[in-house]
Order: C-alpha cells, then structure tokens, then sequence
C-alpha cells in the first residue's frame, strides 16, 4: 500500500523513482499523513497536505542535504518533508513525548537546518544563506524559502524581501506557498491582492507568458548577466502592458524581484520545469505557486482551523493522568471569549485584537456575532500592540490577544507604545506556560521575564475561570498596561472553584488555606496544584501548609509577603515559567531589598532549557510542576520521606545554568 | 528677528499669519533650529529641518489638539513641531537635564500623544486612532502619520501598511517623507524602488496627473461612496498606462491606498492643498512629499550623519565632571570598529551587519574600505538577527551590530533562531547603558534581563577597550549565540588600563583588586565606577573592599561568587540596567539556589522606572551609579559616615515598585 513511499524513505531513494511515479507517492504520502495525524496523532494537518508535490519536487530536483537548502516558514508544513527525510518509520510518535517534533528540528535530521514554529523568519534565513553560499563561491547551490501567503505579512518576512530585493547573483528562491490562508483567513492589503488575483483571469494568462519570457530569456546572448536583465525588464514591461491591473507579480517586481507563476502546486511536472526554468535567473525568485490547504481530506466544507490543528485521538492520551484533581472545567481559552463577549456587549468602547490567531484565541466566535468588533490584524504581533494602543489614545478599551509566546514578537512595542508612555491596553496572554505537543518553539515561559522588566506595567494571572474573569474586567479599568497570562489547558471544575469572596485589589494577593509548616506562594496556573501538592503533603506527614494565590507578579502584595517569610519556616514560590527572571525571582529580588531572610525561598520553576513536546500533563512532570512533583520539591526541602513516587522526584535539580 | 516665531508660539497663534507669511516663518524656523541646535545643544538636526515647512503646513491646516492627530515617526524631526507648540522658549534646554526632551512627549505637550524614539511605530498607532475616531463617530477627524523612507522598512511599519490598505472609509493619511534616506543612506528594495522614481520624469508628470484626477474626482456625481471608487478605479489604471514603469504609487495602490503625490515638502501652499485634495478621499492616503534632509544647514557637501545627530557644543557640557576619573580613552564605538577591522582582515568569514546604524555603530569606516564585508539591512532588526542566523548556517561567522535599545526588537528571532538551536552569532550591543541625551527610548537598560531569560546564549560586558576587543575575539569562536554589552561613551584611558593578565575563559570572573571589608562584583561599564568608588572608601574609611570583573552575566562564576559571598561581610553587585532581571538578579537567584546568605547582598542598578534625558554623568548621578553614588550606597550599608557629596548620597532609595 505505501510501497512508492517506503522507497522514498530518503532523498536518494526519492530520485531513483520514475517521474511518472511521484503521483502516485503524493497520494501515498498524503494517505499516510491523513491516517496518522487524523486518526492518531493530532497536528497541523492542513499545511502538510497542502505541500506534499511541492516538497516531492523540491527533494527530486534538489539536493538538500549540504548542498542546496530548505527552509519552511513556520514549520508546520514539514511533515510531507520529514516522511522523505527518514523519519516515516517515526511518524507516528509525531507531537508525543520523546517522539518526533510537529516542527523541523535540528536535532532530528540534518534535512532540517532550523527550527521553526513562529512565522515569517525563513526568508531572513535562507537569504543568509544565499549570501553566504555566493561569498564562499557555491554558484551551484540554491537557498530556499517556503513561505505561505499569511506568514508574508509578518514584519521581519517583510523586512526580509525588501532587504533581498536589493541583492543581484544570488541563487535565492522564495517559494510562495499561496493557500488563500495562513492560519485563518488571511486579512490586509496582501491578502486582497492575492485574492483580487486569483478571481482574474490572469492566472492563465501568466503561464502563457511564462512560456514567452523564457523564449525570450533563452533566445537572448549568453543568457546571464546585464543583457538578462535587459531583456527581463523588457518583458517586464510588456507584462505590464498585458495586464496593467491584475498581473499578480508586480508588487514583487516593483522590489527587485524575478517573479514566476503562479504555478499549479500540485502538478510535480510543472513545478519541476518551474525549478528548472529559474535556475537561469541571476536574482532573487519568487515562486508563485497555487496550493490547497488541507487537499485530499475533506474539500466539501472548508475548516480551516480543522484542517489546520487536528485535536490527538483520545485513545492516544486516555493512559495519562489529569494535570491536577479538578482539571475538569472550561479550557481557559473559552472562558477568555466567554468573558469578551460580556465586555464588548456590555461596553461598546471595548475592541478586541487578534493577530491571526482568530481562531486559536477563540475570537473567531466573538467577531462571528460582533464582526465589527474583533480586529484580525494577520501575522503581525507587532503592529497588534501598537494599533491597539492607537485604540486606545483614539478613545477605545482594546483587548490584544496574542499568545505569551508569539508576544516576544513585540517587546520593543509593550516597551515604547505602551510602558513608556502608560497606555492602558489589556494584554490577553493565552497558552502562557507550557502548551504540551506544540514544543519548544510554541512554550509561554518568558512573558513574566520580558514584561516585568518594563517600568509601569501590571502582571497578573488567574487561579481560575472565575478569576480570569475578574482579571479581564479589573485589567480593562486600569489606568496602566496590564497582561493577564492563562495556560493551554483546562480550568479547575467550576463546581469545585475556591470561594472568590476576597476582591480584586491592584498588587494584593490572596490566602488561601492556612497552615504553620510552610507556605506556598503560586502564581496562575499554580494555585491549584499548590492546592493538591499540600493535600499531598498534609496526607503522608500531616504537616500543613499556608497556601497563597499571589495573583499579581507586577506590583506584587510586598506587606503580605515580607509578613509571610517573616513567619514561616519554608517559603516556596510556585510558577509556570522559567526560573531566569520570572515570579520566584521577583520575590528574591523584594526580600532582599527588604532584608528579609531570602534562604527560606525555595523557587519552584523551570530550569534554564527549552522543553520539547508531550502532553502537558507530561512535561508538566518532567519539569517538576505537577502537584506530585511540586510535593516532592517541598518533602525534599522539609526533609520529609516522600513517596516514592517517580514524578517529580527524580527530576535531575540542577542549580547550574544550561550554558556551559 | 524673529518675529514670525514668536507670533506662531502656539497653532492658534500660527493660524492668525497669512499664507503669505508662511515661508518667512520657515526661514526663521530655520534659522532658530540651526542656531540652538548646531551651535549650542546638539540633536537631531537634518531631520527637523527637512520637515519645517510640511510641520507648518499641518499646524495650519488640521486642528491638533483633541481633533486630528498626527504621530511623528521616529519622532527627531519634531523640532519644528515643539517650536509651533508652546516650547519655542525652553528649546535651549533641548536634550539636557531636566530640559525638554529631543522626542515628542506626552508630559511635554498635549500636542504629542505618544513618546517616540524607536522607528516604525507611526502607522499603526495612526491606524489605531482612525479606527477609534471613526468608530465613535468623528468622521471630521483625520488621523495622520509622518514617516520617513527609512522608517517605512520596519517590519512593523509594513504590517501596518498591510493592515491599514484593507481598510475603508477612514481618514488616515500617511505622510511619506521621502529625503532620500533616513539615518544613513536607506537600503533595501523600496529605497531601489524610490531611487529609480526619483530620477526619473514621473516627478513632474505626475503632478499633472493628480489635477487630472482630482478633476475627473469633482466631475463625479456625489464625491463619495462606490462612485468614488470606480473613478479612482478609472484614474489608476490611466496612470498605470501612461507611466507603467515608473510611476511611484503603484506599489501603495496594489496594497489598497490612494496615492497622492510626490508634491514638494518645501512648498507650504502645495501642501495646503494636497491636503485640501485629500479630505474627500474615502479611503486611507498615502501622501508622497519630497523634502531635504538637512534643507537650510549645508548643502554643498551633504554628510547625513552630520545631518542627522549634531554634537553638543562644548561650552554646555563643560560644567560637568567626567563620569569616572580614567574616562579619557577612546570610545567604546571606536574600539568596536577597530577590532571589527583586525577580524575582518584576519577571517574572510567574517561579517559585519547593521540595521540602520552605519554609523552610529561606526561601522561605516568599515564598510568604506571592505564594502563587500558589512551588511546594511536597513531598519530592520527583526531580520537582521534571522539574517545573521542564515549567514552562519551558510558557513559564515558574522557579527550583528544593533543598539541595546533597538535589539528590543529582536527578542523572538534571538529566541528562535539563535538560543532555541544554537546558532553562533556574536551580538554587539553598543548603547547598553544609560545614553544620555537620547533619553528613555534609547537607554539601553533591558538587555540582560531580556537576553539572559534565554537558555544556550552567553552574555558578557567589558571592563574596558582592550576587554572588549578579546570579547568580540572570544565571542566569535563560540559555539553558542553570545552578546556583548558596551556603553556610549569613553573606555578608561589605554595606559592606565588595570593589566590583562587574566585570559577570558567562558564563566569566569577576574579579581582586580583585594580586600576584607567587603566585595563588589561589577558588570561591564561600572567596573572602574567601582574601583574608584572603592578608592572613595578606602580613602576616607581606610576600609578595603574587593573588587571583581564579573565579565560574564551568563554563565556566570558560580564558584568565585560563592566563595566571594561566603567569604565577605557585604556583597555589592553593580551594573548599568534596571535591577528587575538583571545582573543582580542573576547573583540573588544563584545565592538562593546555593543556599548563600545572599542577605549580605546589596543590588546597586536603575530602580523600576524610565530615566529621562541628560548628560551621562548627569543620569548616571541620578541613579546612584557614578563612582560617588556608588561610594555612598556602599557607605549607608557599611554604616560608614558619608562624605556629604550630594551626588548620589540624595538619591530617593526605594524599595518598592513603580507600578502603584
């Protein structure tokens, strides 16, 4: 059934194939990815389909391994390239713990030079390695990007083509993967170019042109060098004349580049010859080709979130624990939309944000009801943060919804927009902390760090649904920038939520449960596992703990923690984020200012590494974070006996730093 | 003399001069702007005088307070704007302590609504506020953005230049003020793009063509709604006929603006009118002015930088003391460049790369002589560091020279793809520190907390020239990204250098100097703060304290540090930055983690809030980080009796955060 396949395990094996075969393997490839990821594994299911001829090409014509090169935007279209780049026999561990990565990875194969998972970084690489290859004399090799139409809009993927649309003599080919959609439906000015293209008639018309330019270009002198150009731009021109308004190239030629295209993505021959054509073309290329996100699954009714993130097949996780006891409420992403329907109907200043994460974010049901209310601003987390501050200095309450991770995306921006000058934007920091099969690239664990360093900004994160409520609405009246960080996951059971009968009070925390033989400091998504890891302790040593939900990271309830380490024997701090710079590190950087005794701080966090893939309630435990791993920390401490059990406690603690 | 000036005090004051009086009023502008600033206080010259007259053109037309609104990108061409604002009178303090700032400011002005500094920022914010003014209702409010060429290169000004064509029915103008470059000559395929207009014929046939169109615009029944459209529609397709090469607007018309333009930046009435032209135009406008950087100062022999940042004279700056007493080196930017020479020379793989800061970073000697050896990206920091990441995958080893301030920008790409798979790349951070005149949107006082959060990347700070010339030596040949931090200003002078006889071995610190008393463990620039703040002591105490290089912040000496923390009675840490994350932080979490008394610890650094423009030496005593201030935090810990300098000792020592 996969025999074109299993002899396709490697490029070598790829290229003993017949052309006339690799139909047949496309079909095979894109069986094999349909059975495992849909009906196994989950991940991003659409992206791959959608890039399985244009990755058998790009292998079958090229030579990708230090010869040529590939790098593929974003990441989560690699699953066609890494079935051809020996990792089939793997596949199915895709996205599990200690199984293959959803994304290219260095550490899996020397086919994937980076890794990628944020978007609109692979033109900047590969135009690197362009130069570099033109520097040291490989003429021969090709450097190229896969980019698709909506991780074009990011900045730096922009940046990128203004800088390489300067360059001459490069072999650099950005690949334009146009699948009318990045994550969502693509929005902005590119997008209606696109897609007021694709409605014209010129698609066709351009591959006739092609043909002509290439004549042209084959009947020219010596083929390379200024009489080339010469000739393109006479070429350029007569497209121009053939079709002034809709020639989809012109904004690529305008910047310097060769344009090609569009071509038919899943036609292996033409895109083969399209290789073969653009070898001759002493610029930058870009490669317009025509793609069908999620082709061969289901094309009648288009979901392109379906298409784009396949869920795990439950039986897949069904042998692992819960993450804590009552991790049985609403996904904090529902909550979060649930809460932004009340806001904006309730106040019709209240604007929500969403940098192509529509549906990720879960806005996608808000701007469904309230279409004039939600701002899509497409890849481009950047801009999301200072147009959210013009919102705001126009008038407006906006909310800007942008994961924790993609967030590092605009740093300067929380700095300049909105720290420095106070404005008052609610920042909705989703999936902060570890987000399980997405990995290292996708992982929240740096917001607390990046924004605690910024002058005049609020931090806080909820115990629950009930409190990421609470927050939205407390955040939204401050007169400062405020983030507010939730985790990829479920909510504690709403039935079983803690009495929220201690208000919301700027940089106050809250008390929880009392107990003299410690206390436990959580921060978000902590709490409840602070909770369980001191049910824990009470049941195997009957040693009771005081357990604090600190709320706020930034100001922070500087009396009630001096009182706390000033009583208690233990103090430990309990955070979903890294160790370097985050709410542990906060608390010694006060008590040391206090002169408080910092030696009874125990700070409970992630050490300094980047964690791979796995369920969260995996790398939870690898990491020491799950309530037994959390109990364990504090046995350890109290020089209790533990367990025994493996969570947790035999995690390898290290004090030392990962860099050595 | 200037009589004109003091009239237009204030936009209502301006609006009472007669058309005629306009240009009058921007040659004593001018000539105010170039004495102040040229002769006395030093700042961005080129950029305010380039937009004298389209600053006069938009206080006299619009209504700028609590009505339309205009963002100054960058925001040093704000002189002229700051002069028609009420702050004619203070303009002589411009840039200095406690004097107006060299940015627009909210706490200056009603009239700024944000503070600016760092490029790219306009449109969005524009956008946000066109967005705000026609939600509410304020259909008669425009919003405007003024940009420069350079600055349209920033990923987040493009992101918002997509954002912003899908948009309709807004008044939202883009002021594109096309001089040519912005702080050096730009690069890129847009400035290509721009440069190939300019020297064509479409300058002056397209000014006839928009009084076609605007014609054709009047001819239309009603002006507005779909009839609108479909003449414009008809326009541009006319003027893509008759200049299909060459016409400017067609890369902002394929993205969904109206472009109106190139008018003359210098000719008031044709602005007013352009203006005027654009009201009606129901959709956002891209408005192309031509203007001249530097216009009025010299334009025989133009030297951009000269244009771009004049020196402060002399005579202001001669009060002050020197920051420390050995500060009579050569600048740090200086040794940077030398050193960047002997590894070029010496390595072919070298490269150099800079994102707009030829010669800020000074990189421009550089590329004078090996032109094929520096990368100019232009503004564009984001893919700046992807680019270095290629470049290295390719083979190359390059050093990516960007501001401590500006790599702010970079924060995702220095995760991605540079920590997250350990790509070698040396980042060189000039500005890190306190700038001075600048201000708080370029001091450079993040760094260490934003760098050090991430796994795999080594950070290192000089003590002097000669250190940081092995640092960039050592950096290159790691295996793992690495930055070093310097400061503007002047290394110690070369000869009286403490002798280099410890070689740098990654993580480990250097003892220069021993004592009982007392250790204090500095960062980078303040390690001759502290041997002279160490003199202080000694002198009049006779107490000896230790002094220690730390020379890296991460990895850092653990076993130096522990020693010196078991060992001392007070432990001081030192370093130019904000004390959140930063170097100290380092130290405290390491204390705690080690189980050290890290009570004997005192953080000196910048307190959580923005410190605003000054001399260096002035800023630096405001925040306790001059060798006096650093004496007499040391003295108030030891409980030694101060010497009564005011420097320092006054300083307000709070140990809370500045968020309440």
């Amino acid at each position: 059934m996969y025999d074109l396949l299993e002899k396709a395990n490697t490029p070598d094996g790829l290229k003993e194939l017949a052309k006339s075969d690799l139909p047949k393997l496309a079909d095979q490839m894109r069986q094999f990815i349909i059975e495992t990821v849909a009906g196994r594994t989950g991940g991003h299911l659409g992206s791959g389909l959608g890039t399985v001829e244009l990755t058998i090409a790009l292998h079958y014509f090229y030579n990708l391994l230090n010869h040529d090169s590939v790098v593929f935007d974003v990441g989560h279209q690699c699953y066609p390239h890494k079935l051809l780049t020996g990792r089939r026999e793997r596949f199915g561990t895709l996205r599990q713990y200690k199984g293959i990565s959803g994304f290219p990875d260095p550490k899996e194969s020397p086919f994937d030079l980076v890794k990628t998972g944020h978007g609109g970084t692979s033109l900047s690489t590969a135009l690197g390695i362009a130069v570099a290859n033109k520097r040291q004399g490989f003429a021969d090799r090709t450097s190229i990007a896969v980019i698709g139409d909506g991780a074009l809009q990011e900045g730096q993927a922009l940046e990128a083509l203004n800088h390489g649309g300067d360059m001459r003599d490069l072999k650099y080919v950005i690949v334009l993967n146009d699948n009318e959609h990045g994550i969502g439906p693509a929005t902005g000015a590119l997008a209606n170019y696109f897609s007021k293209f694709r409605t014209s008639q010129a698609y066709t018309s351009a591959k006739k042109d092609i043909k002509k330019m290439l004549k042209m270009l084959d009947d020219s002198a010596g083929s390379f060098g200024r009489a080339v150009h010469d000739v393109l731009d006479h070429v350029k021109a007569g497209l121009h004349g053939l079709m002034p308004a809709t020639h989809p190239g012109v904004l690529f030629e305008e910047l310097g580049y060769f344009y090609y295209g569009p071509i038919d993505g899943h036609d292996i021959e033409q895109m083969l010859e399209a290789f073969e054509n653009i070898q001759r073309i002493p610029k930058p290329v870009v490669l317009h080709v025509m793609t069908k996100k999620g082709k061969g699954f289901n094309n009648d009714e288009p979901d392109h979130y379906a298409y784009h993130a396949a869920k795990t097949h439950s039986k897949l996780t069904a042998h692992l624990p819960k993450e804590f006891k009552l991790a049985s409420g609403p996904a904090y992403t529902d909550v979060f939309v649930e809460k932004t329907f009340e806001l904006i109907e309730k106040d019709e200043k209240v604007i929500a944000i969403t940098a192509a994460m529509l549906q990720g974010t879960g806005l996608e049901k808000v701007q469904q009801k309230h279409p004039d209310r939600v701002y899509d601003v497409g890849m481009a987390e950047q801009h999301a943060v200072g147009f959210a501050q013009g919102l705001k200095l126009g008038g407006l309450k906006p909310i800007c919804a942008v994961y924790s991770t993609f967030m590092q995306r605009s740093v300067d921006q929380l700095f300049q927009e909105l720290a420095l000058i106070k404005t008052p934007v609610l920042m909705a920091l989703d999936r902060a902390g570890l987000v399980g099969p997405d990995g290292a690239t996708h992982n929240g664990v740096f917001d607390i760090a990046y924004l605690s360093m910024l002058p005049n900004t609020v931090l806080m994160a909820p115990r629950d649904a009930t409190e990421l409520k609470d927050m939205m609405e407390f955040g939204l009246e401050l007169s400062l920038p405020a983030a507010v960080r939730f985790p990829r996951t479920k909510a504690p059971a709403l039935d079983k939520e803690l009495p929220h009968d201690q208000p919301l009070e700027l940089g106050k925390a809250e008390v929880l449960r009392e107990g003299d033989d410690g206390v436990v400091i959580a921060y978000g998504s902590m709490v409840y596992h602070a909770l369980e890891a001191a049910d824990l302790i009470e049941e195997r040593h009957n040693k009771k703990l005081t357990i604090v939900n600190a709320r706020f990271a930034k100001p922070f309830d500087e009396s009630l923690f001096a009182k706390l380490i000033e009583k208690h024997p233990h103090v430990f701090t309990v955070e979903e984020h890294v160790r370097r710079g985050g709410f542990g590190s906060i608390v010694l950087e006060f008590a040391n200012r206090a002169r408080l005794e910092s030696g009874k701080i125990e700070v409970l966090a992630i050490d300094d590494r980047f964690v791979d893939h796995g369920a969260r309630v995996e790398v939870l435990q690898e990491v020491g974070l799950d309530p037994e791993g959390i109990a364990a920390s504090i046995e350890r401490r109290l020089g209790l006996k533990g367990s025994g059990s493996e969570s947790g406690s035999t995690r390898n603690v290290s004090a030392g730093s990962s860099v050595s």
